[in-house]
């Protein structure tokens, strides 16, 4: 049984997702058709990107990803199709797939086989006429080679590099997740022994880093290495991106000399 | 395996699409249970019925559509069955099952049968206990002669037509969708040469119809056919729905005789 | 093939729930992974329970149920598994499964097995890291004994018990609707005749109870058995919760002596 999953920022009021559910059951009736999220904030690919990175690296290999948050639909932007770590995915070409395991390493395809969208092709609805009607066909047994032209010039998104020495990191909040909690750019293997960093967001310092919410009072700020290994910043029980200003905060980590 | 989607109006904080899950796959284990939408407008008919009819449509022949959106539980309205286009749909007889494809030759009965229910029947949950149960009964084999009463006189929900004329068309808005998009009741079909049309919104002139948003710029308005066969009406990149009252805003299209 | 469900506070914006999938299907991907809801309010244990109790009660036997609710991951509370009518629940030891069928006489586990989690093992993501994995377990064949020790005391919620006199129950809100109707602590049982109830919401008389909506006019307030054999009070197409602070409110059932 084939396992095809979806995220998008369609939301679930309109029928939409049915759609592409339907469209891809019908090309492949015995897959399993799998929800990631659907509520990704409209048109944000960053936001997308990060949700499908996370999800979708614990799925079990052959896995089919369809990722559709396509402000450019209707606009020249490819249809494309990557296979990284054996996983599979079917996506604009804008950035969604940018941060998903073994992208550096990745095959891509063009999707321009027309005999595999639905038709007609509507201008405005590429999730279910193109992409899911791929995704059903790879599902039923399709080989991505088949699906279109080779490429190697797929988008990618721009990464904020932390800046890390030897003594001090800085970085800044890629990600603000659903109970206010701030992941950071800033990489477990950046930090060698963990225990000796004091934090600080902005000019306020936390104290030092901990392992999870537990080691502080509720209410109070904490950091700690989160379930992406990246650092994250949060209140205990509390919401810590309603506390500052995310966009420009710089998170600090200081060990001494 | 069977398909079973499910439609609602019940959100997703409570526990009422899970019971409706289990009551189906209690009957019937391995079919798939799919989700179209549970983000229905509370009680909206109209919005409801709009959604069932663009996602069932790509499902395969053989598909349950469990669709409630119930104001009337409890009242005398009937629950039904119907058979349209080889799908089938359990609903309440409220209309939502309007715009389906093959609805004006499809067949129906009347959900009479209590052994098919669950029991103790609830006054205020035939979800679970009638039109899940019953699908679950469909999935697992009965044929939908078997669930009750043959019926012809389902309830229709009216479609404001579009006056259409050889130069001049005038039309409404009948959905709005999560991006703000507005979806008219022009259909395609009306258009002949599309290239020619002008299109007003009340009485704002948005220019030519176009293929797509790509063919306008960020911000502009755009109208186009959408992915239903119908016109829209959208600003690229924003939201449409939000600038102007849609409940009584004509949507013109005119052309040069 | 297994069935397993999911119940949270994760959204649907971030990538949790679908890692959560993942690491269920990457052990056991023939199963099928069913969403019972991922918006029960933020830290919300108490309504985690009510909807978990709601939507369990209707699967089969063998049922793996995941429930994460979790505020207090990352502190001392243990993982546990419990078997109640022939359902299991993976969940945090916080009260989330106090109210499914059968906890009175359940079997349990702590989930102290860390060959069965995921590794790393991750402070702040247990529903991916244990809950997830340990289903995944459960539904490839694991026998619900090989997941940890056996424990006999798991947390369980107060529940605020009705106060039933012959002629006089007075009891309270115990859940909130999405439709704002107000499940009450009042069960069906204690009413035997229910016909000759009075019913009070707080110090509104609202006349006898009835069997459902259709019974009372638009906008009218209306008491009823509700699905979950519970007594609930509402108002007809309208919302109950709206009109009163369902915190502090007594709903007071009287009938002749």
């Amino acid at each position: 049984m084939a396992l095809i999953t979806l995220l998008s920022d369609f939301g679930t009021a309109d029928g939409f997702v049915g759609a592409m559910k339907g469209a891809i059951l019908s090309l492949s009736p015995s897959s399993q058709v799998i929800d990631l999220s659907h509520d990704v904030a409209r048109g944000n690919i960053r936001a997308g990107a990060w949700a499908l990175a996370c999800a979708a690296k614990t799925f079990p290999a052959g896995t089919v990803h369809v990722a559709v948050v396509d402000p450019g639909v209707g606009t020249e932007r490819r249809p494309i199709l990557l296979r990284a770590a054996d996983q599979l995915y079917v996506a604009p070409d804008n950035g969604l797939v940018s941060w998903v395991d073994g992208i550096g390493s990745a095959e891509g395809w063009c999707l321009d086989r027309a005999e595999l969208f639905r038709s007609p092709l509507s201008h405005t609805f590429h999730g279910r006429d193109i992409f899911a009607s791929v995704a059903g066909h790879l599902a039923a047994g399709l080989d991505p080679s088949e699906c279109g032209s080779v490429i190697t010039d797929w988008r990618l998104l721009s990464w904020p590099a932390a800046q890390v020495e030897e003594h001090r990191i800085v970085g800044c909040v890629v990600h603000v997740d659903r109970f206010g909690n701030l992941v950071t750019n800033i990489h477990a293997g950046s930090l060698g022994n963990e225990a000796r960093w004091q934090v600080s967001v902005g000019r306020r310092s936390i104290g030092p880093l901990k392992h999870t919410f537990g080691d502080v009072d509720t209410g109070a700020w904490v950091a700690y290495v989160g379930s992406t290994q990246y650092v994250e910043v949060a209140i205990r029980d509390g919401d810590a991106a309603e506390m500052i200003r995310t966009e420009d905060c710089e998170i600090t980590l200081c060990r001494p000399s």
